[in-house]
C-alpha cells in the first residue's frame, strides 16, 4: 500500500506544518491514510517566490527541453501504475474504468503540449524586415513572438483528479510555454495530487530544469489559495470549479496592484434543443443518449447537459415521456465529496420547488449516500421569469422546458447565459431552417454540437473549451486541446536587434524551422 | 468655415441635450465653435442598445462589406480635406504637420484593417476532421474559427485625436472583426470627433451596413464612460489615456455581473539604457536624438523616454552634459490642454524635489501657457528607495539615472514597473555582452529597442505596443498593428455541423481561401 508524507512539495522539497487534515473516502465514509499538512500563507510566498526565481532560466528553456519535461511526467505518472488508480477511487468515488480513461487522457495531453513545445508552433513568430529606402521614412525592422508570463497558479479541481488537478491540462500547457506552475491541490484528493507531485518532481530533475518551476500545496482556497492569487509574483491563475469560487479568485486577481488574468472555468448549463424533425424520427435515441450523458461519471462532467429545450407537442410530451422512462431507470451514483452530494440535495430540490416547475422523474432510489438522478419540466415562459433556473446544479439533474412556439424557444436561447456547449438535434431538414438559432446559440457558447451529447470533450488542435461568462471567466481562450497554450504567454517585439542577440525563433536562418509571418504572409523561409 | 451640430451620433441619428460645453483652442485660450451636448445615461443606453441589436447583421457580414466600410470610412476622412486638420490644430495646438501626419496613419491603419477583414486570417480557422474508425472512440468532426465578440466601447485619447481617437486604431481593428462600436469622444477635441464620426456614419450607410454599428456621445469619462463599461451588452473596452483613468475603467469592467476586457493603455517610462561603448563612441548624437524624441509634440506620445539609465565614469558624466546642452535648446511648447499643462508642471516639480534627485536642464523659458522641457537627475540608489521616479511624467520631462555599477543598471531594471518599451544603446561589443540586460528588458516591456528611440510605432503585422501593467492592463494584446484585431474576437468550436451551416471559413471547399490549421498542419486545401 502506497504511503503519503502529507507535506507540500516547494521546489523539489518537502515542507511540513502543525495543521493537518486527511481524505474522506466517499465510497464507505473512511478515513484514508495520510495526514496532510495545511499551507500558510509563508508557504505561499516560498512557492511562488521559487517560482519567479526559477522562472529566467525555464523561460530560456529549449522547446526540446520542455519536451522531454512533458514526457518524462507522463512516463512517470504512468510509472505509478495502479497505486495512482486506487488511491483516486478511494478518494473520489470515481470508477476505476474512468480514472483509467483520464489518466491515458491526462498522459495524451501532456505528450500533445510536448508536441507544441518541440514544433513552437505556439510562439506566432513574425517579422516585418527593414525598409531602410521606404519613403518619406525608412522602417526599422521588426520581429515579434510570444514569450512566457511567469508563475502560473493552478487550482486542482474536484471532479479531474487527474486531468484538470496537478498535471492536468493547465499544468502541461503552462510548462510547454516556459511558465513555473504552483499548484493548490483540491481538498478532496490529496494523495491522489501527493502521487503526481512526486511524478512532476522526479520529472524536473531527470530533465535538468530548477526545481523551482513546480510546487504543490494543500490548504484551503478561501485563505492560501487568495494568497496565492494575490502574490505579487504570480504572473496567471487557473481555475476549475464553482461559480463563487471562480468569482472570488477573478475579484481577488482584479483588486491586486497589477491585475493578473485569470482563466476559471465555473458553471455550464450545456443546453440541448430538440427540433421537431429529430423528435418525430428519433426521440428513443436521443432521449437515451441524454440520459446516459446526464448521468455520466453521476453528473459530474463540467459538459453535463442541463437542460433540454423543444416546441410543445405530442412528439415533445412523447419524448419527456421517454426521458422519465429512462430517468427512472438510471441508477444512483456515489458523489465526488459529501459536500457536492449535499450541494446537489439543495439545488436539485430547488429546481422542482420552482413555481410552474414539476419532478418529471428521479433515478433508483438510494441511501443516504448516493446522488439520485432527476429530470423536472417546466414551462419557457417559466424558465424566463426565474432565473435561477438557468443556474447548473452540479450533478446527475436536468429540467426540460417547454416552449410554446418556436419563437419562444428562440427567446428561451437567447435568455441563456454564457456556456460551455450547446447542442441542436435536428434532421437535415429541421437543421436547414434553424441558421437563426445556431446563430444565437454561437454568441451563448464556446462549442456547437449537432446531434450528439456534450459530454466527452476531445484534446485536439480545433476543440474550443470556453464560453461566454459564467461558463468561462475569460471565452477568449480555451483550457482544453493545444490552443490551451496561447493563455500563458504574451508578445515582445525586437526591434533593430543584431541577429545573435534575437530569440531563436526570430533569427534569419529560422533555426527552429518555424511557419513565421514574413511582411504579413506566412513562410518558413530565411530572412535577409 | 465647419459649423458643428454638436448632438451626439447614435446610431445614425442625431441626439441632443440641455447640458452643453465647448471647446477651449489651447493655443490662444479662446473658445472654439460649437456647443457640444454631454450625454446622459440614458443616451449610452440607447447607443449600446443599437449596437448590440446591430451586432448579429455586422458579424455575419462578409469580411468584404468589412473592408469596403473601412476603406470607405478612410475615404471620407480624407474627403473633410483641410476643415479636420483646421478644427483638429486648434483643439489640441498639435502642428499641422503633425496632423497631417497622424491623418496620414489613420487612413494607413483602416486600410490595414480591411484588407485583413479581406483576407480572413484573423480567424485562426481550425479543423481536426471526424475519424469514425478511431479506436477505442470515434473523434467527432471538430472545426473552430473566431467570432466577434459584441459592442466594443472606444475611448478617445487626448495625444492622438485622430489615431486614437474616433476611428483610431481601436475602432478600426473592432469593425474590422464585426463588433459595433461606441465611441466616447475626449473632451479636449469635440469638434474633430463630430467631424470623423460623420465620416464614419456616412460610410456606414454607403456599405449598405445597419447604423447601429456606430454611435459617438460626448460627455464626462467619470459618468457616462462608467456607465457605457457597466452596460449589460458591452462586450470590451479599448482605452488610451491616463493611470488612473485606464483602472478606474478596468475596476468597472471587473466589478460587472460578467466582467468583460478592457484593452487600456495608460503610462509608460520607456526606459533607455546607455553602455559603456556607445557613451564613448557616440554620445552626442545619441543625446541629440534622446532629447529630440523626448520632446516631439511636446513629450505627449506614449513612448516618450522618460528615464535614461547608464554607469557612472566620465562618459556619461560627459553624456549627461550634452542632454543638459541640447535640453537647455529645446523649445518650450503648447500641451494638449490646460489640465495636462498644470499636471505637468505639478509632476515635474516633483521629479526635482525628490530626495537625492537634482535638476540637470530646463529647455528655453516661456510664458505661463507653454511646458518647458526639463531633464533631472538622480542615482540608482534613490531611483531605487523611491517609486514615485518611477512613474511616468506626462510631457516633455525625463530623468538621468547614474547606476554605480553594473550590477546596480540591472537592478534598476529589475526594479522597472512594465513599460511599453525598452531602447538599449550599445557598440556590437556591449551588446554581445548584455544578453541579461535584454533578458531583464524582455520581461518589463513589450518593445525592445537598439540604437534608435521608442516614438514613432511602426503600424505592422510584427508591432507590439502594449506591456506590462501599468503600461497596459492586458500584455497580451496590441494596439497597434494588424494584430490587434486579436483583441475583440473569440473562438468557437463547430462539432459535426453539416457543411452547409458552417461558417464559410470552416466549410470544406475552403471558399474564403484560408491558411487552415488542418489536424495540426497549416494548408489551404479543402477537406473531406
Amino acid at each position: 500500500m502506497t504511503s503519503f508524507h502529507g507535506q507540500h512539495s516547494i521546489a523539489g522539497t518537502r515542507r511540513g506544518g502543525p495543521a493537518t487534515f486527511a481524505a474522506t473516502c466517499p465510497l464507505d465514509g473512511t478515513t484514508l491514510p495520510g495526514r496532510f499538512c495545511l499551507a500558510t500563507t509563508s508557504d505561499a510566498d516560498d512557492a511562488v517566490r521559487a517560482a519567479a526565481a526559477a522562472f529566467p532560466t525555464f523561460a530560456a528553456a529549449s522547446g526540446l527541453a520542455r519536451a522531454t519535461l512533458l514526457e518524462g511526467i507522463a512516463e512517470e505518472i504512468l510509472a505509478l501504475g495502479d497505486g495512482l488508480i486506487d488511491r483516486a477511487r478511494r478518494e473520489t468515488a470515481l470508477p476505476e474504468a474512468r480514472l483509467v480513461g483520464e489518466r491515458g487522457r491526462t498522459v495524451g495531453q501532456l505528450r500533445l503540449f510536448a508536441a507544441l513545445a518541440r514544433d513552437g508552433s505556439w510562439c506566432d513568430a513574425r517579422i516585418d524586415p527593414a525598409q531602410p529606402d521606404r519613403q518619406p521614412l525608412p522602417r526599422a525592422d521588426i520581429r515579434r513572438v510570444k514569450v512566457p508570463l511567469g508563475p502560473v497558479i493552478v487550482f486542482g479541481s474536484s471532479n479531474f483528479p487527474l486531468a484538470f488537478s496537478v498535471a492536468g491540462g493547465d499544468t502541461a500547457s503552462a510548462l510547454a510555454t516556459g511558465n513555473p506552475v504552483v499548484v493548490k491541490a483540491h481538498r478532496g484528493h490529496p494523495g491522489t495530487s501527493e502521487l503526481v507531485a512526486g511524478a512532476i518532481e522526479r520529472a524536473v530533475a531527470a530533465a535538468g530544469l530548477p526545481a523551482g518551476i513546480f510546487s504543490l500545496l494543500h490548504g484551503e482556497g478561501a485563505t492560501i489559495g487568495i494568497a496565492l492569487v494575490e502574490h505579487p509574483h504570480a504572473a496567471a491563475v487557473g481555475f476549475t470549479g464553482s461559480r463563487a469560487g471562480g468569482r472570488a479568485l477573478v475579484d481577488a486577481a482584479a483588486r491586486r496592484l497589477h491585475p493578473i488574468p485569470v482563466f476559471a472555468e465555473m458553471s455550464s448549463l450545456n443546453p440541448v434543443f430538440m427540433l421537431p424533425g429529430a423528435l418525430a424520427a428519433r426521440a428513443e435515441a436521443i432521449a437515451t443518449g441524454f440520459v446516459a450523458s446526464m448521468t455520466l461519471g453521476v453528473g459530474q462532467f463540467c459538459t453535463k447537459p442541463g437542460l433540454v429545450v423543444g416546441i410543445e407537442g405530442p412528439d415533445f410530451a412523447r419524448f419527456r415521456g421517454l426521458l422519465a422512462t429512462a430517468v427512472s431507470q438510471a441508477q444512483p451514483g456515489r458523489m465526488l465529496t459529501g459536500d457536492i452530494l449535499a450541494a446537489y440535495r439543495r439545488g436539485s430540490a430547488a429546481l422542482v420547488a420552482s413555481p410552474g416547475t414539476a419532478l418529471l422523474a428521479t433515478g433508483i432510489m438510494a441511501g443516504e449516500t448516493d446522488a439520485v438522478p432527476q429530470v423536472a419540466a417546466t414551462s419557457a415562459a417559466a424558465f424566463l421569469a426565474e432565473r435561477r433556473l438557468g443556474e447548473e446544479v452540479f450533478g446527475p439533474a436536468s429540467l426540460v422546458v417547454s416552449a410554446a412556439t418556436r419563437d419562444e424557444m428562440l427567446a428561451v436561447a437567447r435568455h441563456l447565459d454564457g456556456q460551455l456547449t450547446a447542442t441542436v438535434h435536428g434532421t437535415p431538414a429541421d437543421l436547414e431552417g434553424s441558421a437563426d438559432l445556431l446563430a444565437i446559440l454561437a454568441t451563448r457558447a464556446g462549442r456547437l454540437i449537432v446531434n450528439a451529447f456534450p459530454t466527452g470533450v476531445e484534446v485536439g488542435h480545433a476543440m474550443q473549451h470556453g464560453g461566454p461568462w459564467p461558463a468561462t471567466s475569460d471565452p477568449r481562450f480555451t483550457s482544453v486541446g493545444s490552443a490551451a497554450a496561447e493563455r500563458f504567454v504574451r508578445p515582445v517585439c525586437w526591434q533593430d536587434v543584431p541577429d545573435a542577440l534575437l530569440p531563436p525563433a526570430l533569427q534569419n536562418d529560422n533555426p527552429l524551422g518555424l511557419l513565421r509571418l514574413v511582411d504579413g504572409k506566412p513562410t518558413r523561409d530565411r530572412v535577409g
